[in-house]
Order: C-alpha cells, then sequence, then structure tokens
C-alpha cells in the first residue's frame, strides 16, 4: 500500500454525483482492464472495442501503456517499484474517468497479481465495476507478432527488465474474461467483452 | 520539466479521436483552472459551477485538491518539489479528460506561476484550451473564512509550508478570468466563466 502523506484532506463531495454524469450520458462507468503479454494484441482489441463502443454512442477512453508513459507516469521507468508505482496510478486515473461517467480502457502489460488486485480493490470501494480481460497467448506468439521490435531488443540485451524474458508474467487466476487472441478472431474477442457490459447493465442493449 | 524516464514509447493514435467523442457530447473539452488561496472561494465556485454544466447536458469533471491528493497523488506532500509534481500530475490527468471531450474544473491551490505555465504549456502542445481563473481576495478575507481551519492551524504552526502565511502566493499575471471573490457574487462569477466557454466555442448558446 501507498502512504498517505498529506493530512487535513477531506473527499470533497460535490452536489454532482456520478449518479448524475451517467444518466446524462446514458451509459454506467466501469474500467475495462485488458492484460497480457507485450504483442498479445491488448492494445489492437481496445481499439476495436473503442471504435464499436463510440458507434453505439457510448464514451469509453483508452488509457495506453505508452500515452500514459508519455504523461502522467513519464518519471517512470520499469523497475518493480516503478511498474507498481505505474499501475497504481492508472487505476487512480480510471476511478477517475469512472467517476465522470466513462469506460475507461486499458491496456497495459500489467504483469503482477498484486498489483491488478489493488485496482480492482480500489474500484471494489468506490462501487465501480473492473472487468479484467486476460489477453492469453503463447509467448511464441506475442513474440512473433513482436509489434515494436521489442522483443528483439530484449533477446539483444538491449531492454531490460523484459515481461516474459527476464521478467515475470503472473496470469490472472479468475479473469471476467479470458481471451485466447492467438485462437479467437475478433469478433469473438468483442462479443464476448460486450456481453460483460450488458450483463451488468453498464450499457443497454 | 520531468525527464521522460521510459524509452521505446510512442504516442498511440488510435481511430477514434477527441473530435469523434466531442460530437458524441456535443461540446469540446477544456481545462478551467482554478487558483487562488486556501479559502479564496475555488470550489465553491467550481462546484456552483458543475451543477449549472450539468443542466445544460454538458459533462464536466471536477479534479480537486482534496480528492486528487487522496488518490492519483496520495503519496505526495507539501514541498515545493511535491506541490510542484502534484501538479504536474493533475496536469496531465487534466489533459486525458480533455482529450476524452471532458471540461475539468480544477480547483487547487497551484501557488506557483512556474508550475501553473507548465500546464498550460502542456494543454497549448495538445491544441486544448486552458482557461486560468484567478480567484483573488485579500489574504484577510481567505483568513476569516477559513472553512478547514487550516489557517488557525498554520498561524498556531500546526501546519507547515501554508501558503500566504509561510510560503508564497504568486498571482497570475494574466489569467483568463480574474474573479474578486471577496466583492463579486456567485452569478456575476459564474457569467464571466461562461462568457468565456461561449467565446472560444467550448459550449454552445
Amino acid at each position: 500500500m501507498t502512504d498517505q502523506k498529506a493530512t487535513n484532506v477531506h473527499w470533497h463531495e460535490g452536489d454532482i454525483t456520478r449518479e448524475h454524469r451517467e444518466k446524462l450520458l446514458g451509459h454506467r462507468g466501469a474500467t475495462i482492464w485488458f492484460t497480457g503479454l507485450s504483442g498479445s494484441g491488448k492494445s489492437t482489441i481496445a481499439v476495436e472495442l473503442e471504435g464499436i463502443l463510440n458507434e453505439m454512442g457510448v464514451l469509453s477512453y483508452r488509457l495506453d501503456g505508452d500515452n500514459v508513459r508519455l504523461g502522467i507516469n513519464k518519471n517512470l521507468g520499469f523497475s518493480a517499484e516503478d511498474r507498481t508505482e505505474n499501475i497504481r496510478r492508472i487505476g487512480e486515473v480510471a476511478k477517475l474517468f469512472n467517476d465522470c461517467g466513462v469506460i475507461t480502457l486499458s491496456s497495459f502489460i500489467s504483469p503482477y497479481i498484486a498489483d491488478r488486485d489493488a485496482v480492482r480493490e480500489l474500484h471494489a470501494q468506490a462501487g465501480i465495476d473492473f472487468i479484467e480481460v486476460f489477453v492469453d497467448c503463447t509467448l511464441e506468439s506475442a513474440e512473433s507478432r513482436d509489434p515494436k521490435g521489442l522483443y528483439k531488443k530484449a533477446r539483444a540485451g538491449e531492454i531490460r527488465n523484459f515481461t516474459g524474458i527476464d521478467d515475470p508474467y503472473e496470469a490472472p487466476t479468475s479473469p471476467e474474461v479470458h481471451l485466447r487472441s492467438d485462437e479467437q478472431s475478433m469478433q469473438e474477442e468483442i462479443d464476448a467483452i460486450l456481453a460483460v457490459l450488458r450483463e451488468r447493465g453498464i450499457i443497454s442493449a
């Protein structure tokens, strides 16, 4: 747990609540948390889902590993400690977006169970749906895609602490959605996620 | 400037852009940045504005000093360095919300010109409107309100680095909106802000 450093701060309850914003938007806020190896297809699926939700009139926002690391988390690297702080901050940002009524699509390797569970707990405490989507595929499959050439660099020793090579990936034990990106079609993957959003009443129809 | 620590990261351009989300919402994203002494009325005005925007069907979200310090910035205190990092992260979060099409209402003391200007520059680079609202009032007026009893504690030496007492407040030199919360009515203050939002085409009518 991160210590609460500032004292004399209290949660400010405004007149306008999450419910007001969700009513304005016509759907509920939630976090869809994609986790999986680099190259597993997390961002590809998130981008596709974002387009489909937009067509449905649903406001979603994609928090992407690369985008976030160029902004809010630009002062973090890839040590275990920095990875934990990276995921912690992203979880907090996702929670703010959910409170605004937005569905966040977070696609980060997020390799450690403890970090993902901390984000899950953060959402649970706020009464916000947290949908963990495990984008599963073999290391061979992810490495053969290698869309950014990162595995090649990791194998050459040019990148250290690379998940799947010299840093572990801890697979989810009970994700809300378990995809096999090396076996399923994009349509099947999207349908599996939309089904959960409908089941939970996050989106209608 | 904060150094960019992670390498091998690139801005991911999704198919769905800010323009798509703004079209869905019917208004543009922007940041309204309230700055002023503790007790100047920043949060009170932001809460009022939030309610009015919601009635207009405009999606806004209030980033509040206290709320943020309990979440994304819980590992930051009140040293000059931590204040700078506090404002930097808030600026980055505001920018993400704007990219989502949301109008953020940020109410933080944000006492240093350099920090506010860094956030302004961040928004300028992204082509996002940054509206600095200086909630001006005399120290005497703020201290007499003292809604959280913080001035009293600061005067007693129980709180250190308190803006206006033993830490400086650097007033904006050319804010987009200059309010006098010890002289103007709430209606006048709200009208002044809405006028700028309309002038810039952030909201219609």
